[in-house]
């Protein structure tokens, strides 16, 4: 990673927008705008990294699911396995005497990383799952 | 409408993190940076304000529909006059021997907006709608 | 168009969350639950069409500006004869005395309709603008 | 939980637009077409759930950061541990040799969640954050 190199440049504003804006990061936690600005840009980079199916990115996929339903967690286990060099990890809760939660965390080709996570929740007996798009971070200052 | 004043302020960035970002919104026709950060800060705040169920927003709503379904041109004429208080105005298009596309512009509470606009989109024989939630121009500037 | 033939399958679901589902519609306005599973599945075609840039689609622009800005009127005018072949009828509010609403019908190729749509919105001036993504209705049933 | 009860119900649809959703679902892996419509009509109710800010819920977060940057571990430790009543887990790793991935597991009301990711998201030095609303699997079958 090269040495990052910080610009400064001016913004010009309605002061009554700014104001607003102001207020609704600050209640959001941002210590300054500035901050909130770079959030806003580097989720649109973010956003253009996953439209192209071979951009390296990492992603989280959330399954909610049943652990009583016949198979499943074996069948969950294997397509796990089966991806075991795009998994990287996975993290297992016991949410209740039923219910499972199960978080991954991938890193690959986005086009992959769709294609496991849509394949995850598609499973019989996965009662729900979310597939979190984020970013290897090399690309993000 | 009191009168605008407008504001300048800093934003500091990494180098390259903004550069990407010039050439994506370059992309998109933007004439310079600060028009840009002004969109997604007031997009933010549209956002905000349709939360509110009684803020006054305004909305429009895209149908189609095959005009020969049987009573539908009536019932939606039924629906709209029923909110005539709300709904501005109808474009209908023919956009081809069976499928109609209307598109209709309201303003009111955004909780009304958005009621109407489900009221429309759920009747059988609308094959597709869609709210697309603006302001009314007020507090953006 | 080909005649439409209807044809009928069996869903099998938990019954009480197939009840909640059924409150939820309703209060939507649905007369039936098919409509609403009908309404879910071609909810999915438009969105699948409008990721292939070639596929032809019908799209609105709502946009949101200050009539006053310099220049303004005319550019959006311009810009929109540009395109005057995919941009089928342009319908225009005057919200109050400052704030006007235009909302534009197009009909074309999806990478067209959406480059069309981010040029309108990204022009100075212009306080917000939607795009609504919808369909020729020829592939919806 | 009480014992979950099955039924099966009928729905209407035309032929050829119930072959494209089969294709569709296919390529992401469902097994079949019922499941498809349980996933929907489930997303609905976890989408509905969110709404309501006293809702129990569950979410994940992922947060993208460089661990270089000045006191942000430290920073965001704190806040986790400010919340551990919320927070059930974290999955730390480290994509790079500047870059770290952390995953957090958190359960309780929706409003406490959300205002829980906002604030690690928002924290300076937080390259990218994401909130996955999920749920506790209860309601859902």
């Amino acid at each position: 990673m090269k040495k990052a190199k910080t610009t400064r440049f001016g913004v010009s504003m309605d002061a009554d927008l700014l104001k607003e804006f102001d207020q609704l990061i600050l209640g959001k936690g941002y210590a300054n705008r500035s901050e909130a600005f770079r959030d806003l840009v580097r989720g649109h980079m973010v956003e253009k990294a996953w439209e192209k199916a071979s951009s390296e990115v990492v992603g989280t996929v959330t399954l909610v699911y049943n652990h009583h339903a016949h198979d499943l967690a074996d069948k969950l286990t294997d397509i796990q396995h089966h991806h075991c060099k795009t998994i990287i990890s996975t993290t297992h809760i016991h949410l209740d005497e039923h219910n499972c939660l199960e978080v991954l965390i991938l890193k690959g080709k986005s086009g992959d990383v769709k294609s496991i996570a849509e394949r995850l929740i598609s499973t019989k007996g996965v009662k729900h799952g979310k597939l979190a798009m984020t970013s290897t971070g090399k690309e993000l200052r």
